[in-house]
């Protein structure tokens, strides 16, 4: 039945070596990785003026030289993590590169904030396409949570179902998104040079009251959310078709000047309507319905706008499993993240990410605003450490044109520590989490680190000396009666060793005197030790006496506690039977150093 | 952790020669066995009235015959169990009764009734009880459940510590019961005799308009719910001391006496000072405020009140597990029913009466008016159906005097039949479910019987012809490498038998040959044969090898699945490991014919 339900949603499995047919082509790659970077631009103008309009609306203006510094620093990533990607053509993420160059407690704290980052990831970009389906249709504002968990759930099972598979669906709303965009940009432009600058905005430059620079830092630092999933790239190359660097360098720019351009239009277009964020209506819907009113091409955009954001959270889904997959190889997460699935996804990480974003989403009720900051700050703490690493990489190493290189991640390394700086200072009260969170997430790693290498050590055998030695063998079999399934593990046993011994625990001397006679009248060949017990209990009389008999023969014997055990026809029957010999197992399994061999008769009626 | 909490709640296990001196005496047993039929005082009243003010208050005149007709009821009773108690001094309920003389279906028709009843009981006795609170308390009415709930469980807990220690705490409130109930009484009669009957009062044999016998035969039927819980000393006659027949006959007729001078003082209160029932204020509250105002007198009899109520809850604590002891010996209930838990009552009974009344009065909000009808009916036709049994017998055995006692508990038969119809008729909204769920629990009853015996029959073993065969054996040990777990398991494998394979199962071609020059390189003695997971499953090409196996040497050797398995320090290091072991063990059990033996390797580190 489960697994009925399992190969429904998820498919048939899927052998080892249909894994090459599962790689990304530039355009498909672009779909799958870039959507997190792309649908940033349905927030990240918003996160700006929300900002600046808590001063006074004149002071909007500020929003078009603050998204010019922005654009500044997204062509900075861009070139720095070209680097990056020529570099470690196998992959190469915050943590290896923190990890390679400026060791393992680094790459570490990389790595952990990148693993909460991609959890924010799916929940920043959930609750967001929510908002832009409630910007549209204000009914559903209250079934916002629900609306987000569902998208979850369903990204979820997409990804358990394979790369490939969910890259072709995603592929059409992405391009469908950057063209709604551009038609949106080109539009409003048309409609801007016939009409001109909405009458209540503020001229560039105004003089504004009360505008401070930590007023302007803040701003700054809450536009740079648009700059969210830009490293997606070059964490998955291994998912690239080959020559995978190269595609992946030409999908980072790509990706980059689409980017750069739709951010900068739905910027310049906000400041020229003179839109003030609302809370129930996202600054992308207010653009739209101001240029092609409340009809179908403004519906259109919002939807394709919700769509692009769901499918952002996938960026996630192909990258958290990768970067858990890493992390578990170095022994720093658990082994079951190593596993593929029947469809050759990490099936763990990706079931993890669901749920840990879904606990989020609930836990914040889905509010957009809130999450962001946590989001951003898990953003550039990896970015900067990444580009520290690059750094020390190429004075190590000086390839030919090093200094370049090392210029470019230099100011790539200031401009984003300045960021995580500023992030920190102006929203610490949003921030602080972090601070908690990641040594819990370092210490966790260390210690799973720690107990797999011990484990190692302790299993480890010299293959020369450490051989199979014989000993001898004793095995007890617990017996409640005289019964077919006594019959069927004593058979068993006769055949295996001569020294057997069968133990019978009763509760009043009638019962013994009866089970003694009909033990003797049977005479199975053999011994039948009696054991009363005076409180009625099962476990106790006969853990001593295995005790006894380990006291007695440990040295010289491997003793097998032989359970006898019928199997009912049907599980609820089990209900009618006590459950001792499980109990019995259980006790043995987790307290003694015995063999527990368990001897199944299975019923027909 | 859990068995320090259950020894602080329960107390230390006994032995099971301690059990006689858990036995009653008589006045212990008054306490233990008749709060229940003693606390109906609380309620039986009340039950009239409200079927009788429906009509008009002039209709109350009729509580006093209708009373009176309840009390020879009582008496026919009383003198019926009595004939009972001697015939079947090893505890004759109505189960034994109706089996012994009416054949098995009857008698599970009146146990399976007698079961319902006890959960009613507790149901019935703890929301009158918190009744008698919220009357002296009326801000406490909105937590009737939760009270209720509270003393269902403080009830159980008392329970499984064992019954004399509940003897010793109970016996004190049911007489303070008694005696409050005779001070209210006696105060109330003087109170009567110096003012008269109350002005509104109608006068015996008024003529009241609409009065019909249908509603008059309702008000008898709700006035018989005074007499629920009189055989309960019958059932529990192996709980006395001995001669047990006689103390619980003297027991019976105590109870008697008090329960209908009790019942009769009351009713005739009520009508002498003109009550109708509250839905927020029980009558005997009422007569108690009438008598001696909102006083301390007034307090205590509230409180004693409540307290005999939770308690009469107690008498369904001893019959309801004694009862299921008895279905489970006969093959009719599950084994666990018939275990002593350390403390020596029966647990499993206990527990399960405590949780299925919760749920009633979780169902039913504790309403009480509700619960009544149901609780009724259920304590009739296991009445009827044990008088009936009793006249069989008597025309069966015809010992000395046989046609006195036929009489007797023919008239008994004839009355309790005639209630139980004028219950079904007048009642049939409120008690039809017991009409769906006695044949359900009769089903299961039988249900249960044939799948014991089944199994006993399948199970059975000629002593004279079915000896232990040897045979040979081989072994399956699947490994996943060449560590000191596996060569433990090799080791006891190597002890028990020469007929021993190893199977890894390997992912990729550099793993598997990885694992074939070490094993050769170990070299351990023991064939490894290696197979190919395409779909990385370990289980299917691990179950068609076994198979195989299977295919090649059941007919001439046990086979047996040994699993090497290293058990981690603490438990929550589990999940840093794949549990594999535990699939195929959990697989193997339920599928396959063969012995699993766990090899447990315990982790020091």
């Amino acid at each position: 039945m489960v697994s009925r339900i399992k190969r429904f949603l998820i498919g048939k499995p899927m052998k080892s070596t249909d894994i090459e047919e599962e790689k990304l082509g530039k355009l498909k790659a672009l779909a799958v990785l870039s959507s997190d970077a792309l649908s940033s631009v349905a927030y990240g103008t918003e996160q700006i003026l929300l900002v600046l309009v808590a001063v006074g609306f004149a002071a909007v203006w500020y929003s078009i030289p603050i998204s010019i510094a922005v654009l500044g620093l997204l062509a900075i990533l861009i070139l720095s993590y070209r680097q990056t990607i020529f570099a470690y053509p196998s992959g190469g993420g915050a943590y290896i590169v923190a990890k390679n160059n400026l060791g393992t407690t680094t790459g570490l704290m990389a790595g952990g904030s990148l693993l909460v980052d991609y959890i924010l990831t799916v929940a920043v970009s959930s609750s967001a396409g929510t908002d832009a389906i409630t910007s549209a249709f204000p009914s559903l504002h209250d079934y916002r949570v629900i609306i987000s968990l569902v998208m979850i759930a369903f990204l979820t099972i997409l990804n358990l179902r394979g790369v490939t598979e969910s890259a072709s669906i995603l592929a059409v709303p992405v391009y469908l998104f950057v063209i709604a965009i551009f038609i949106l940009i080109i539009g409003g432009l048309v409609k801007f040079v016939t009409t001109g600058f909405h009458g209540s905005v503020p001229e560039l430059g105004t003089a504004v009251n009360n505008i401070s620079l930590f007023i302007l830092l803040k701003a700054f630092s809450s536009g740079c959310s648009a700059l969210t999933g830009v490293e997606a790239v070059s964490n998955a190359i291994p998912n690239f078709k080959k020559p995978a660097e190269h595609n992946a360098a030409a999908t980072l720019v790509m990706m980059g000047v689409i980017l750069g351009s739709m951010f900068i239009g739905i910027s310049f277009l906000a400041y020229g309507f003179g839109i003030a964020p609302d809370p129930k209506v996202t600054v992308v819907s207010q653009i739209a319905e101001a240029t092609f009113g409340r009809g179908a091409v403004y519906y259109i955009i919002q939807i394709v706008t919700a769509l692009i954001l769901f499918l952002a959270a996938n960026t996630a889904y192909a990258a958290f499993p990768l970067l858990a997959f890493m992390l578990a190889k170095d022994k720093f997460m658990p082994h079951m993240f190593k596993v593929r699935g029947d469809r050759l996804g990490f099936s763990n990480g990706i079931i993890m990410l669901g749920v840990l974003s879904a606990v989020l989403i609930t836990a914040f009720q889905g509010d957009t605003e809130k999450l962001i900051p946590l989001y951003a700050i898990g953003v550039f703490i990896p970015f900067t450490l990444s580009q520290l690493g690059m750094m020390v990489r190429w004075i190590k190493l000086r390839p030919p044109g090093w200094t370049a290189k090392l210029i470019v991640n230099t100011i790539g390394m200031i401009t984003t520590l300045t960021i995580s700086l500023i992030f920190i200072f102006t929203k610490f009260h949003q921030v602080w989490m972090v601070f908690i969170f990641l040594p819990i997430v370092m210490f966790v790693f260390m210690r799973i680190y720690r107990h797999y290498t011990n484990i190692a050590d302790e299993l480890r055998i010299n293959i020369e000396r450490d051989k199979p030695q014989m000993k001898g063998s004793t095995i007890v079999i617990p017996v409640a009666g005289v019964t077919r399934v006594v019959l069927n593990s004593i058979s068993y046993a006769k055949s295996l060793s001569d020294n057997i011994v069968a133990v019978y625990i009763g509760f009043d001397d009638e019962e013994i005197q009866k089970m003694e006679e009909k033990w003797e009248q049977w005479n199975p060949g053999v011994r039948l030790i009696v054991l009363r017990s005076r409180y009625r209990s099962v476990m106790k009389p006969l853990i001593r006496f295995i005790e006894t008999v380990e006291w007695k023969t440990a040295e010289t014997d491997h003793i097998t506690v032989l359970i006898p055990q019928f199997i009912t026809k049907h599980w609820w029957e089990n209900i009618l039977h006590n459950q001792t010999s499980l109990l019995i197992r259980a006790y043995l399994y987790n307290q003694k150093d015995v063999v527990i061999a368990t001897v199944p008769y299975r019923l027909h009626r």
